[in-house]
């Protein structure tokens, strides 16, 4: 449990981290967010999450509540007075508070709020367990590409996997195409080789982990090829895995009732994860 | 601005209803909501409205926070608390408050929020002011029928209406059917009298003004068709109004560059709103 977070301005016990229920993030969906990880006491891919924390901003108009320099300062200090080695931050920002209504005012306020937890990140050996995977329809808003807190379909379907031991749902557009997961972008692997996921668009979110995985094929020459892909090529992959923050890059076995590569994580799969290890550590240096 | 607010159990002064950063409706839009008119000291539709809100729970699994007669003593006791004789009461629940994570715990608490604003409704020579209208693309989510707080596509929409010097923006599927507007539900009226209205599906909600009106027209030997209509169809429409609770039933004169009517609110639609506003007063003998 987090001991000390960050409300708009102040750093408070984390029991006393409240906010109006006139902000508009909660009456309206109207904000946005980013997790990141904490590795070994370092704050992972911070650029590129800011990054796209800037580009949501943008998208739905929301100013910056403080300078990009004043957010990673405070991001250090959630960090630090939370005494967190490994573990993430959660950063918020929302519209602001105004009285209800769906038009906001001109004068608004935005507000930051930023928590951070220790969390025990995965050994390689556990983060080699193979993951169920169910598909589900995808019920979300068509501008999936912003990072905001309107997640009430990601959660529906998250609660559909566990309830049915899985340890993610992979959503299905309305051309039988899998968009991404509920929070992780999906892949696969063909017999040939070739690592598919699928190409940015506004049906998934860019994913910071995603383009870390970019980078690592870049480097070790292997071929990533960015398209949609069916659930049914899926079921029939070589490999899958998917990929976030938080779930760094997950082997899946099984997609609803076919069993990929004989229930076990593959060879790409295997090779990517220890990359994504040697990343991580790497950053840390 | 309301004075006393209720949050989770307690009255307070409306400055400090406060809910907590981790509250689920706050970083997942796990939620719903009702807003209900207050018209010379009643609350209109109670009893749909409660209706509503407990479908929009059952739908999503979330806990009634307290018993629905508690519920309702909660509602008169804020109107009266704020000296409201007209206005409404916006009253919100979510799943609670947790530890960040997609998937909730079994044992979360409901947390119910309640705020309550004077407003002036408008004379009925004031409703009859045409109002124009925008068409874009639903962005929404595929669960409309549920009246939950994930807005952020309907903020939007609403904002481009107020651009465009709009009072609502009309909802366009893929399909090129209206759904609804952004808060509010849509209707024309065809040259041979037939009142249209999009048929219940999870694309809209089930407005409770759109409830109202149909027993109005069915008192009155107005015919109502329920089906979906085109954006053409609506452009080349009679007459044009949309119904909600806050906007009750409003004309409107223009749909994109289309003019309905001449610029003026039809009879069927100035019938329908002065049989609304005798609804609104034999409500509150």
């Amino acid at each position: 449990m987090p001991k000390i977070s960050y409300v708009n301005g102040r750093y408070v016990a984390h029991g006393q981290a409240m906010v109006h229920m006139e902000d508009r993030g909660y009456q309206f969906a109207d904000g946005v967010y980013e997790v990141i990880a904490v590795y070994n006491g370092h704050i992972i891919d911070e650029e590129p999450h800011l990054e796209r924390l800037d580009r949501s901003l943008g998208e739905l108009a929301i100013d910056w509540p403080v300078a990009m320099a004043a957010l990673k300062f405070i991001l250090r200090q959630v960090r630090r007075r939370n005494a967190i080695k490994y573990g993430n931050l959660y950063l918020q920002i929302t519209r602001g508070q105004s009285a209800r209504n769906h038009a906001y005012p001109d004068n608004i306020k935005p507000v930051l709020t930023i928590t951070g937890r220790t969390i025990q990140w995965p050994t390689r050996d556990q983060a080699l367990i193979g993951q169920n995977i169910i598909s589900t329809p995808d019920l979300r808003w068509k501008r999936c590409d912003i990072k905001s807190v309107s997640l009430l379909p990601n959660i529906l379907s998250k609660m559909d996997a566990i309830a049915a031991n899985a340890g993610e749902a992979w959503m299905i557009d309305e051309d039988g195409m899998i968009t991404e997961g509920t929070s992780s972008n999906a892949w696969i692997v063909t017999g040939g080789g070739e690592i598919i996921t699928r190409h940015l668009d506004n049906a998934i979110l860019a994913g910071v982990t995603r383009r870390a995985v970019f980078e690592i094929a870049d480097r070790e020459n292997l071929n990533i090829v960015e398209r949609a892909f069916s659930l049914a090529e899926a079921k029939a992959a070589q490999e899958a895995f998917f990929t976030s923050t938080t779930a760094l890059v997950k082997p899946a076995v099984r997609i609803d009732d076919a069993i990929i590569n004989d229930g076990k994580p593959g060879p790409f799969t295997i090779k990517l994860l220890n990359y994504y290890y040697d990343y991580l550590d790497q950053s840390t240096v």
